[in-house]
């Protein structure tokens, strides 16, 4: 009997943290777990190397004649965890996971070991229980999420025949409002990434002797920072809007259904009032537009009390966030065109670009804008889930767009054509990427179910 | 006979370092070192305690009835040093002076011990030469200088009886642009310094999830930053520029006859170009105008490559350069209305006061706005710091404002009502404050001659 509870805390031991190098013995141990675990319910494994973490390929075709006609799911987790700092504020070990109450604490429980755990305990169950089942499976589990995924893309280029014949994404690596509400995730917001460095004198300069002569190049990083929206808070760029696609009328609809309260997410941001760009809630504005958000600003003295210097550089880190469809490399472009059109003579100027990734959207079935050729084995997955949601959760999934990045969505729709049907298990209070993470064990055995009773709709289209 | 180079070398040897609460010892052995020099020259010598480092007062009054009608002179310096880190930058270690060609290397040869040397030296000669000189002369040698002068106007203020019957100040503390061109300074900017803090939401938070419904304080701060400047440069805040004093066209034509280089100002800067107002050359606006700096910028993340942070809090660190007339509680008040008028509505702003110091402006006697109420001695010590000069320089001093703050002259002029006669001494390439601090020999000679002279001069008045 395969019992989910006790296989997470045996995999949430292992502290599988990919950032750095010194748990390089612990990622080994989770991805040899993991690895262990889908052999032992039936799957072929195979550790494919890249140039850093190697990525968990399981295969479990259907038997005999079916594996040739058999729906192909592909289910993605990933077996590394964030740095678990700072230490002194978990309540218990962050890699001895710990039950309490109705919740497992410690680093990864939610993020991604608990969620992949339920696709796991799932597929246990499903292949023991129907040995025959139609329904070809693969897992591929990657190493390197927490740490931008970096060699995924380069993996599902050079290893696509590991993964032909699939279908579709079946995964959880995304949250849910609340323990009543289930959400899949339609859509994810793309990235654009860039640092601005503004210098003017060769060295920082005493303000007494040398203030009024020159530029200073904090002033002039403010000037040109403060270009960058218009006075409603959007984002002033030309172009920038131009490829953003229309929000449907049932996504708004859907929105609303989820009957989200303003003040509560005001209360729980601690912000007084929200600032967005008309005919926008929060919730909206969130994830059906691009942001272009300042994440880090630095220049001269930062310490205590005064310094008089005149500093020679000023730096500001900024993050677009991107919808469907913008191109992170074209507004990139646009935007540093501006900046340069924009920028004080006589400074100097660097632009370093960092990393993208593409926005992602698919539409379920049946909704207005669902594209006219959207393959049968899609539709028919998104079925097959709608159907498991309202067996087990008492009520149909909300389709909704998320705010954050995933690239390795896009990567896998840009570079396989999969699209990717995202059931979410983690609450906002399991306390992600921060101390005393954890997960609810109550919502963990309704995925189970959830994601059992979904593969086996999913065996019979 | 009293060798000036030697008594500098056992002087600078004390490492003085006020900042540095390790280098006490230092510091007493420094001040023991003045007051032994000072009474070795027939000075009586006390050293008044402070809330930190005592100030040593030497008074040497003329002999008999001159005392009650003789001028008195209160030579100013300070016995306190720089730290000199980074250490590994120095050619030969801080606090073991060194004469290489024509220059003494140390922490402190140029500020201000070599100078303050001078004066001393000249002064243990002419009482040598002329025991009966008809001139009181009062040392006042502080410890707190590189420190701001913290305890200096409570100094003043409590022991002002000390200093009574003072006529003016004498003193070597600021620079000349060459060892051809004497300065005097007569005016010094003042300062008003404060801090900025914008802050939304109560903690850090994600840009993806969250990034588009809240307005982040990085962008908050970078548009009000922006409008404290027009686009010609000049400060943006109403009444900024009310007290400020005209400039006279005796003082353009200082400068003009100093015959500055703006090819060679751009280049030590290391700036391309010069930023000043409509009307101000780059040496006019550094020591006519005032400022408004920013001396620093933070928030959100600020390492290595990008994190996507909407920061709960960023700020600014700003100082206002101010020259005559302005007063620096006035200005600061004025900025604060006019920041808390701008602030975005929503976010908490919090406006930290940090330090001020007075504007400084004398004017030498026979300018066009030389107050009528000029006192004579005052006028007469000029003339004889001038006459002075023009026998040991070969030419008559500039007498020029320079951009930088020394509050403590300021605070003798509210305090005891004594102006300063400021005889530069030390060169640009003197490194003050940085790495392989030296003091140019010829200049100290030069100096203690045109320091003798001086007071001789002022002794006939």
């Amino acid at each position: 009997m395969f019992d989910p509870i006790e296989k997470l805390k045996a995999y949430v031991a292992h502290a599988s943290v990919s950032a750095d190098p010194a748990f390089a013995p612990h990622m080994a141990g989770a991805r040899d777990f993991v690895g262990g675990l889908l052999s032992e319910i039936g799957f072929a494994v195979e550790y494919v190397p890249t140039a850093l973490h190697p990525v968990v390929v399981a295969k479990r075709p259907a038997r005999g004649e079916a594996a040739k006609t058999a729906p192909h799911v592909l289910i993605y987790g990933h077996y590394d965890v964030q740095p678990p700092d700072p230490l002194d504020l978990w309540e218990t070990p962050p890699f001895e996971p710990q039950v309490r109450g109705s919740r497992i604490y410690g680093r990864g429980t939610a993020d991604n070991k608990g969620p992949l755990m339920a696709h796991i305990a799932a597929v246990a169950r499903l292949v023991e229980a129907t040995p025959d089942l139609p329904l070809n499976l693969t897992f591929v589990v990657e190493g390197e999420e927490e740490i931008g995924s970096v060699n995924f893309k380069t993996f599902l280029r050079e290893h696509r025949d590991k993964l032909a014949g699939a279908d579709f994404i079946f995964m959880s690596d995304t949250g849910i409002p609340s323990p009543e509400q289930m959400v899949i995730t339609v859509g994810l917001r793309g990235i654009a990434s860039f640092e601005i460095a503004l210098t003017n004198a060769a060295m920082d300069l005493h303000s007494g002797g040398h203030g009024g002569a020159i530029l200073n190049p904090i002033q002039a990083l403010a000037e040109l920072c403060a270009t960058l929206h218009t006075p409603d808070g959007r984002v002033n760029v030309p172009g920038f809007y131009d490829e953003v696609c229309e929000v449907e009328d049932w996504e708004r609809e859907e929105l609303r259904a989820l009957d989200l309260n303003e003040a509560d997410y005001a209360k729980f941001l601690g912000v007084s009032q929200f600032y967005t760009p008309p005919g926008y809630s929060p919730f909206e504005a969130v994830r059906f537009l691009p942001t272009l958000e300042f994440n880090g600003i630095s220049g001269g003295y930062q310490g205590e009390g005064a310094k008089t210097v005149i500093p020679s550089v000023a730096r500001a880190k900024v993050t677009c966030r991107l919808v469907a469809k913008q191109n992170p490399a074209a507004i990139k472009a646009q935007i540093f065109k501006t900046l340069r059109e924009r920028a004080p003579a006589g400074l100097k100027m660097e632009l370093l670009s960092q990393h993208d990734a593409e926005p992602y959207l698919v539409v379920p079935p049946g909704r207005s804008n669902t594209p006219a050729d959207q393959s049968p084995r899609l539709a028919a997955g998104f079925r097959a889930v709608e159907a498991a949601v309202k067996e087990v959760w008492g009520g149909r999934p909300f389709y909704l767009r998320e705010g954050g990045s995933v690239g390795l969505i896009a990567d896998l729709k840009a570079e396989l054509g999969l699209d990717a049907i995202m059931l979410g298990l983690f609450l906002p209070e399991d306390n992600l990427h921060a101390p005393n993470e954890s997960f609810d064990l109550g919502i963990m055995q309704k995925g189970i179910t959830t994601i059992e009773t979904a593969l086996r709709n999913m065996a019979r289209t």
